[in-house]
């Protein structure tokens, strides 16, 4: 079943949560914020008909998703045999919710999931493109400050594209939902931020060289 | 095809990465010590054929990892039917890795990968303590600070088990690899570390209330 969604993504049975659907979200501008600020997803994908879920580096372009990695590494021998069903995940960690009861304890975040079928990017200028917004997803305005693959380093490397056809975000925020009776209990109720920040560069010590620290780095929180 | 690995989990064929193979990791103290700095994982199953990857909450006690969600919610109900494959994955990213070349750019991160079979928890006694444990892998302490779980909420809550037997964890440090060739380019080279920290815990508004911060908030860096 898929219900009509005019400003976002459409709700299918597999993308509508089976629990606390009300923090369920499928408009784009929510979809593309939270890809945004990220740069390192969990795939999962099913290998011998086992789940396998493994952290790798993606870039958003427009309504298209991508994902890099080694010619021979299993997900991306897999999308090139006619595709390959994956779910990307992203996932924000923003608080610890704590509530007086054990059972209300929460956390704050935002997350998107994305299903659907991945396949290898063969055109040479959307796999080079792909690569550069890849290394930009992280560090936005970097590629254009790094050597750029050569052709022995572009056959090593695979390129998988995942359409954003069937997504969801599922957000919580706020403070601990209570139960009435629990009010006047004396434990401390709250949320604890959770930040992520950049430290310092560390440059590499690279004998006689002196490149001054770059603009755009460290990235801007976003 | 299985590796004898006295110190640690056995190498089996998909615990041992395809690329990269001197990043794994499989003694017990490199795994658990992943485990331990983290409670948000990303949760893999297979559901109609195709891949599910949900973030969620985990604990750890000894050799065993618990996972807990609504008695409704899908993997939840896979597992009471007689076990759930899935694949349940934890990251914690430590830096961003700038090299001069395109390719050789990464980042730093810790890993671990768990395959297998997960169980719905039936024994009451073991369900109560892995509640404890997941409240307490987030915040140590904080179980013993919360009012406990009655019988409606934990006629709500199922809990899943999954052994630590098949595991592998990874790991990338330090700065960037380099060419020879590209060592003298004008792009700056190093590590940008990536830092997850709390900030000041902020109070729910319950009138009247005016519990003091517990010393075990926030959390301690692990």
């Amino acid at each position: 079943m898929t219900t009509a969604s005019p400003a976002g993504y459409p709700a299918t049975d597999r993308s509508t949560p089976t629990r606390s659907k009300e923090r369920a979200a499928y408009d784009r501008a929510t979809v593309h914020a939270i890809l945004d600020q990220g740069y390192v997803c969990h795939l999962g994908f099913v290998r011998d008909g086992a789940p396998v879920v493994l952290p790798t580096l993606y870039a958003r372009s427009g309504e298209v998703l991508y994902v890099h990695g080694s010619t021979g590494s299993r997900p991306l021998r897999g999308a090139a045999d006619g595709g390959l069903a994956v779910c990307l995940t992203v996932t924000h960690l923003d608080g610890l919710v704590l509530a007086k009861s054990a059972f209300h304890h929460s956390i704050n975040y935002r997350s998107v999931v994305v299903h659907g079928t991945a396949y290898q990017v063969v055109d040479p200028d959307e796999r080079a493109a792909a690569l550069d917004a890849i290394v930009d997803q992280a560090v936005p305005g970097r590629s254009a400050d790094a050597r750029r693959p050569n052709a022995k380093e572009l056959a090593q490397t695979a390129v998988i594209r995942l359409d954003l056809h069937e997504v969801s975000a599922k957000l919580r925020s706020g403070g601990p939902n209570e139960e009435p009776e629990d009010l006047a209990l004396p434990h401390w109720s709250g949320v604890v931020p959770v930040i992520t920040s950049y430290g310092s560069p560390e440059p590499a010590e690279i004998p006689g060289q002196d490149v001054p620290l770059p603009d755009y780095l460290p990235p801007l929180p976003r």
